[in-house]
């Protein structure tokens, strides 16, 4: 982390206009609260607005039009997405891994590497897999036989992807995934399970970025596919013959079942499962922990086991805490019934 | 994929029989609705048989009895199965890896490896273990020291199984597993936790296939069991001390805690989790998300949190769809005793 | 397990008085109701106290004061510790791996291993790390760069640290542990997400352990970190920024979303979720498979989705059994105030 810019220079990375003293050096990033005279900082949020007039930052990223006196501002059009383009300047990803073959690695006869990718130590890439452009293998990645990697994909270390996987460009795998591992089919047989051959594939669209130690089984015929842009967190399943739609996000730990086909620009929260063979259409909304058993129509909002409408889950969720109380009140109804009316007076 | 077989040679090897052209060169299988002449395809479920008359497929795998004009048919006792045995013979499992030790895996001193067996790339074997006839490890696969891995087991990459565990034949280990992590056992000394060495181990029966990055702890003493012919699915955890039963299938994310006993039969759904300690009949099945707090007795149905009998438990679902509405009711009913009763009136 | 030892030398070991045998061999451990005489074991729970008369066991460990007829005790303060401490003796750790380098190990520049470390097989550490004294690397451990790990930590198989890691002394990580993967953090950027550059780090301090294919993920600024003698289980997602507080422990498949603060002394169950930016309090504990929303404060007890207090779930999870009887109740006091309540009856 050696590199200092002055406020002038931070301005121009980020096509922005500096409101007093652009000489001043910073040497890093931090929280509009916490900022140090050395540091940049970002508001976006008005909830944050009064930490700016008492900030120490060295400059402060803002909107135009926002005034603060004793604070050297720089006016962007989208303060947080210049603080990102900041973040990447001051902390520029260093792959560690050279441009070449480590020595170590092993690669089957038949293996076409671009010779601007880097393949780190104890790499194993089977016969007859492609290796795109600027594409990193980290150490200890294993990549079967007839796979195809796009350019500039990042596969960390102790990933697995099994034989005849496709990833387009501008992939990255966090350690620990697998790809390809053989689907969860099995067929009773007289008095024991019977495996079902697993023989489809996986594609991974560009853009795609997969959470550590998630798992992405093979289809059983045809593929499982991820689409374009899509972000899948940690310790997820995806199983067979799962298509996943484009620009979706996935957080940790949930499961989807066999076939089942989520559509573009899904958001998903953490440990929801889904049943197999569903259709959940676009841009759908799903809470955490939920159970999806059925489809979802498009732009649908869905929370809880079964997952249902998010309006009606919550009103639910707000009933059981009353639920105890609601026994109470039915039994003193009964009990009134039984004394009171006309009835049971006689 | 190079195999090419007549019609007559598929009917051969499924032991069917040929209504219509024999002579028909099959090069792949395909769904019964999409299949083209050039495949084999077959019809199981009843739902399916419209679309039997206007098949392209080359033949039909059917049961016996079944008629149609214009397409030629095999006739078979379980036509899914025969389509299951083609399907092994159209993708044949090619494993990869060549028989005998690769010049980079590292074996131990006193490792035995049947001559038959084939270890692949930086495949670590600890000393003293033992490794049956035609047992492939994938690269990147570690066997710590004093295990046993019997006959025909496939062990993909990234497997680590530590020491002393023992598997028998035709296992199948998908990407990432762990055997024989420490069970997590720890007691409250003073103010910290002491640890209780995890010193018993692991055992997988035959014909037991896990998922990938699927985790099964070693025993405190004595043994974590997997019976013969049981199915586990990606990311499950299995405790110390745990014992499933044979023939059982255990989809992906499951958690059992420790010392709990499955039965056989088991039909677990994904996201369950058991608490530890308890003891889980022959023939149960679960549901999806799960929480099984009690033992649950032979060929029982259960699901919800915590887990109930199946069918009380939809009618507790069914009926907190409505739980907003029954608190409304109940308001009504005492708003209308409060001005209609008599006592109330006077 | 050659290690034999009399009655007598084993309570040397544990600070114990004998009153019996001293002089018989103990070979090995055992439970009360089924420890043969070569074997010791412990009454540490008196619901066990109607085994110790007729246990086979070669030596008792039991509390002062207790009195049995024909068997050999050995009177400690805490019998449970001492068999502990016994266990320790008779399954010594042999880590089997050599202190030292493995030839095959891949060193980068700049990495400084203290001479009593052991590192394995096929194990890669990245330029600039350095690694304490005692500390074992089992084979297939990658380390980035400029990480540091503390003295006798056992960092297991497939075990992956991303750059930058700190690690204390005492440290577990259960085989396939993924440390310092990226955060999940993308930001909506016209129509496709941004990444957002996760550049800060993960700390595990001291006495930590963490269980087989856990994933904690780096900080997007600053760092996620494991404090000093917490415990984690297998299977668990923590996500970037996350503080777990010392001494807690938290049990398989739990995972906790970025930014949340959880106290010290907590005892958290599998399967439980927590959603992003709230506080746990010190000496919570929260029941398996909650789902936890909101901040909750020191010393609470908590359980279900959303996490309510202990009892007040215990009694809706009790409730909903009746829920379905409920509504036919309601049902029933409709139909009565319809039929019979004055107004109704003109």
């Amino acid at each position: 982390m050696a590199v200092k810019l002055t406020v002038n220079e931070l301005a121009a990375l980020v096509g922005g206009k500096v409101i007093g003293d652009g000489d001043c050096l910073i040497e890093g990033l931090g929280k509009i609260e916490s900022a140090r005279p050395t540091e940049v900082t970002f508001l976006a949020n008005p909830r944050y607005a009064h930490y700016l007039s008492q900030s120490k930052a060295g400059a402060v990223l803002v909107s135009a039009g926002t005034s603060a006196s004793g604070t050297t501002l720089i006016e962007v059009e989208n303060p947080y997405m210049a603080f990102l383009t900041l973040l990447e300047g001051f902390f520029p990803q260093e792959p560690w891994v050279n441009v070449g073959v480590h020595p170590t690695a092993v690669l089957e006869e038949g293996v076409d590497v671009d010779k601007s990718a880097a393949i780190g130590a104890f790499c194993f890439v089977g016969r007859g897999t492609r290796i795109g452009e600027r594409t990193i293998l980290f150490p200890h990645v294993i990549i079967g036989p007839d796979c195809h990697l796009g350019n500039d994909c990042k596969i960390y270390s102790h990933t697995a992807i099994r034989e005849r996987v496709h990833i387009g460009n501008h992939v990255v795998l966090q350690p620990g995934v697998v790809l390809g591992s053989d689907g969860f089919g099995f067929v009773p047989d007289s008095d024991r399970y019977r495996k079902i051959p697993q023989v489809g594939t996986v594609v991974i669209e560009d853009n795609v970025e997969i959470g550590a130690n998630t798992t992405i089984d093979r289809a059983t015929l045809g593929e499982t596919r991820i689409r374009s842009g899509t972000k899948l967190d940690n310790l997820i399943q995806v199983a067979h013959n799962v298509d996943i739609g484009s620009n979706s996000v996935i957080a940790a730990q949930t499961g989807i079942s066999g076939s089942t086909r989520i559509g573009k620009g899904a958001r998903i929260a953490g440990q929801v499962g889904f049943v197999g063979h569903i259709s959940i259409g676009d841009d759908v909304q799903i809470g955490a922990q939920s159970g999806v058993g059925q489809s979802v129509p498009d732009k649908t909002v869905v929370s809880g086991t079964p997952a249902r409408s998010h309006n009606l889950w919550r009103r639910i969720e707000a009933s059981l805490t009353r639920l105890p109380d609601l026994f109470r009140r039915v039994r003193a109804i009964e009990k009134q019934l039984k004394e009171e009316l006309p009835e049971n007076k006689k």
